[in-house]
């Protein structure tokens, strides 16, 4: 970890995880593609191949690639968009004074994203999303990109790993190939945001046939909070495995922001547009209208936005539901358009515009993350029937995006006891005809402010379980305060490992290699290995040498929990030594191990001990397979 | 937070939580009992009650009593064990140098427990077990303070919150009375860990049809730690929550640390006698004997200790089942045992002197853990042919216990993907005739080593809801070193929220009242409140702090996440402002608000707007109800 000094105002840390290489598998239909992916080299004694793993970090981890955030990332996907031939560039819309919640009169605060903009890319005429496409029968090279991906870096089917989970009706195969891909993005179940203006991005996907994603949520607020921090806070996320960032930034410098973002991230980006558009009104919801909401979308589509969340099931009949709820309305969205509802005593704009917002989000190929305004803030207001009520009618948005080829995920809550997590997860494939579920935790008590990563890491892993595709991370500071860089780490950390917790239950092929490696190095005391192939090496290193700083203690054969007189895995390594070393012998003594065959027990005990049956033999070599 | 300058060696934190106070309630059959509870004020404003929760932290946390650690807590238990008339004090066991891992010529290395033993008790000749009175019909002064403690301040049935959990077969009721605690103990379905020579604890029970538990480990080991960090590491753990603590110290001054920490524990200890079993013969496991192990057992029931890990299911057939897995044998207890058996090639001395050992535990009512030898150390062994065989052989002897009038609960497992775990809770009920289960964790995948409290805690939550009665702790230095006093903390506060989770997801009749209260006090910006509420309410304090240090910011109507500009929670109150402050109108305003309804809606809106619809009204006056 290391931070570059490119930029003195925004440093990012780059440069590989520990023992990890950088590695790019070439696509077959689309051979210009490089699928970026993570490779940790195992100790050379341990006869180990290095294990493939996912990797959301960009080129940031990549030692090879110069990295100058004014400039921005290579655009990778530029040559795949406009070589569909199917978007044009344009001159985009100008930016305003409002637009970084400034007067007419006021300075622009922040540094504007110093390397000059391209003209921004809309579609011709048809929609350019990767669903329209997908319905085409077209595997564009995001697809293809997608499907390497998800494979964690086998080459073919019979390397699955053994798979035996619940998967709740999930269809997850057993090698993704691109065609399952199109197939998945077609039928709605997958979607790949990718917004043609953001061709910085490695293409993923969203879908309960696939790896569970995660998300991270970074913006700046009135309170506190810069650019910088802002960047850089994506930049840490996506090391530590965040799949796509939400920038939820408030306040003033909101496009300066969103644009430093965007040209540096190599993740899907998504906003809650509807903060910005209130800012442009000074804060008060009531006076927001639909011009201003969407000339916010195209300023933001024009920038590269990959996904919106958008509130447009919050109508107007439901509002009422949440009149006796203990917390109320939670959702920020949620508020700002109940509070317009009920002043101006209308149906949303957001819902009566629905079919303008399709328009413009399948010109850019901006994918609905549908908003759940109505989520509940208590385990009290869990499964209510306001909760319900705008699920139906997200359910019903869907399928008129999907009409209008858009790419639509659908989000849901928030705080819910375990015992009503799965009905949450059924009522939405139901409702929304199998579009991918993408909930904030969820929170399964609201006891523990200050753990609250915890409690609704609980809730995250099982609705990961249930098939919900993409979990929004909570941090430590959740309910109490902003995140720092180290709030954000333990959250991302912490829902890379629901989220796996998940893929493993859910039975994907190849999950498990990961806990396997590390399970065998863990067992033959290859510390070093331990750490880096777990989720946070350098945590896991530190918490060891707290206990046994001195080097060697990395190769020892004991550990600080037992010392050396008193380990069980020691044991464990005798017997088996035991049992291969006597080989043949060893297959009588497993049959005499049946307490009914007694015989030949003082003669198999003489030779255990013959064997080595003791507790001090020297250490065995590392790993016989 | 204080630290007691009572003994300079030995400073353990007293003091009550921020906002609690110590109440205590009394008997109705038994009136001499005083059962401790938490009681936690709330802002005089809210026009809230105070919160009573249920309290492991002993007297500690109370103002009102003097702590000595040199001469231990309170016995409070000694006129209702002698009072029973069926116990006779004795010259116990001398304590030997090889107690403490030393040579006959070795100097003890630690200071003994300076206030004198009284002498042992023991029974005069059936057991003195609360199984053995409740099989009678007897009530005794612990259950009856288990019954009180486990209603969490209800006094009557109708206090009851809601509860609509699933409970998986369980038979928790409204409200707990002596009897019901009586009768959980007569069937076996609850034991109540009290060892007649530990009068010093306040009495707790582990049951499916109680509170979820959890057990906090602690102990010195060959390479670091001392007595004067494990003492306070127990008195920190029962403040944040632990209800048993387990001594797993091994290597030196193993006795002397064990008096130290029952003389002041107020919660029931548990050990692993065959930790200390093997220091006496110098840590060769082949060496071990009955005649060893009987002793120790003695030693460890004349001290006081509550509950004994006895690995008697690892049997001589089981251990070949083990030599394929990925990680082998890794209880320590187990490989110790499979040790023995494979070196001597006989059946297990602990399976062949069980009714030995139940002897010995009905004499001073210890309660038996039966330990899980051969649970899985990695996601790849778990449910396998080795742990359910072990399974299979506990639940025969907890018959065989029963039989004795041995209260009886069962260990299990350990490292368990989340699709496996619920198959473990219900072949452990089966086998085990509802004998009260009590798991460590388990840790749902084995790739987040420095987070495995987390890993484990979704387990945790997880078979706790499914009716596991006891989770134990894991914390983040799980798998790469000893746990701090941070750690410690860590640990527990996880484990609680776990168990809480679970709690609520079971349906627990009270269990809610507290998520609603805190949930009440976020909704109303009472932030104090919020602080005192939660289950660590310092780290709350902080976090919170981090970010709005001000002193004002503590009652500000507003938080760091949105800013006072931009509050979901204070438009939510605005809308129920209006909906009150309107009343009638507000009843034709609900109806007019089905969109077929559109009539008068401009003048509802003007009506909103005049009722403060807007977003810098003053503060609404705290709590309406």
């Amino acid at each position: 970890m290391a931070y570059s000094p490119s930029h003195i105002e925004l440093p990012v840390t780059t440069g590989p995880l520990p023992s990890s290489r950088k590695v790019h598998r070439p696509g077959v239909l689309h051979p210009e593609i490089r699928v970026a992916m993570r490779e940790i080299d195992l100790e050379p004694t341990s006869g180990e191949p290095p294990l493939p793993v996912y990797d959301s970090s960009g080129p940031y981890s990549d030692p090879a690639v110069h990295i100058n955030i004014s400039s921005g990332l290579q655009r990778i996907r530029q040559s795949w968009i406009e070589g569909r031939g199917d978007v044009e560039a344009y001159d985009g819309r100008q930016i305003k004074p409002e637009d970084n919640g400034l007067t007419r009169f006021s300075k622009r605060e922040t540094t504007p994203f110093p390397t000059p903009n391209m003209r921004p890319l809309r579609a011709k005429s048809d929609a350019v999303t990767q669903i329209a496409y997908a319905r085409r029968g077209i595997i564009t090279p995001e697809m293809e990109y997608v499907a390497i991906r998800e494979n964690l870096g086998r080459t073919a089917m019979h390397e699955a790993a053994r798979r035996d989970g619940e998967s709740f009706g999930a269809s997850i195969p057993d090698f993704v190939t691109p065609e399952f891909v199109r197939d998945e993005v077609a039928r709605g179940r997958a979607i790949i945001p990718a917004n043609i203006n953001h061709p910085e991005l490695e293409p993923m996907a969203i879908g309960r046939n696939f790896l569970v994603k995660i998300n991270a949520n970074i913006g700046n607020s009135a309170v506190a909070s810069s650019i910088a921090e802002e960047v850089d806070k994506m930049v840490w996320a996506t090391r530590w495995g965040a799949d796509t960032v939400m920038d939820l930034s408030t306040g003033k410098n909101i496009h300066d922001t969103r644009e430093w973002i965007i040209r540096n991230s190599p993740v899907p980006i998504g906003t809650v547009p509807i903060y910005q558009a209130l800012e442009k009104v000074g804060g008060i919801a009531e006076d927001l209208s639909w011009d201003i909401f969407r000339d916010t979308l195209i300023e933001q589509a024009e920038q590269g936005v990959d996904y919106f969340t958008i509130h447009a099931g919050v109508r107007l009949p439901y509002i009422p539901m949440t009149a006796k709820r203990v917390t109320g309305i939670v959702s920020r969205g949620g508020s700002i358009m109940a509070k317009w509802c009920l002043s101006h005593h209308r149906e949303s704009f957001l819902y009566e515009h629905f079919d303008d917002i399709c328009d413009i989000m399948r010109a850019y190929d901006v994918s609905f993350s549908l908003g759940d305004g109505l989520r509940p803030g208590s385990i009290a207001d869990a499964n209510d029937e306001a909760q319900f009520a705008e699920l139906y009618t997200l359910g019903e948005l869907t399928k008129r995006a999907w009409a209008r080829d858009c790419q639509v995920m659908i989000e849901g809550p928030g705080h819910v006891p375990m015992h009503k997590i799965q009905v949450n997860m059924t009522k939405q494939l139901e409702a929304c005809g199998e579009a991918p579920f993408y909930t904030l935790g969820p929170l399964t008590t609201d006891i523990a402010p200050g753990y609250d990563h915890i409690t609704s890491g609980i809730g995250a892993a099982m609705i990961g379980w249930f098939g919900c595709a993409m979990l929004c991370y909570v941090t430590p500071k959740e309910h109490l305060g902003l995140p720092d860089r180290d709030d954000v780490k333990v959250g991302v950390i912490t829902y890379k490992l629901a989220a796996h917790a998940a893929d493993l239950a859910k039975g994907h092929p190849a999950a498990q290699l990961r806990d396997d490696a590390l399970s065998r190095a863990r067992f033959e005391f290859r510390w070093r290995d331990q750490f880096h192939l777990s989720l946070d090496p350098e945590t896991a290193l530190k918490y060891h040498d707290a206990t046994l700083p001195a080097e060697g203690a990395k190769t020892a054969h004991f550990c600080s929990m037992c010392g050396p007189k008193f380990c069980s895995m020691k044991i464990t390594q005798e017997v088996r030594n035991f049992a291969s070393k006597q080989n043949q012998e060893a297959t009588a003594f497993i049959a005499a191990a049946v307490p009914d065959a007694e015989i030949g027990m003082a003669d198999m005990s003489a030779r255990f001990r013959e064997a080595g049956g003791e507790l001090y033999i020297p250490a065995p070599p590392a790993k016989s397979g």
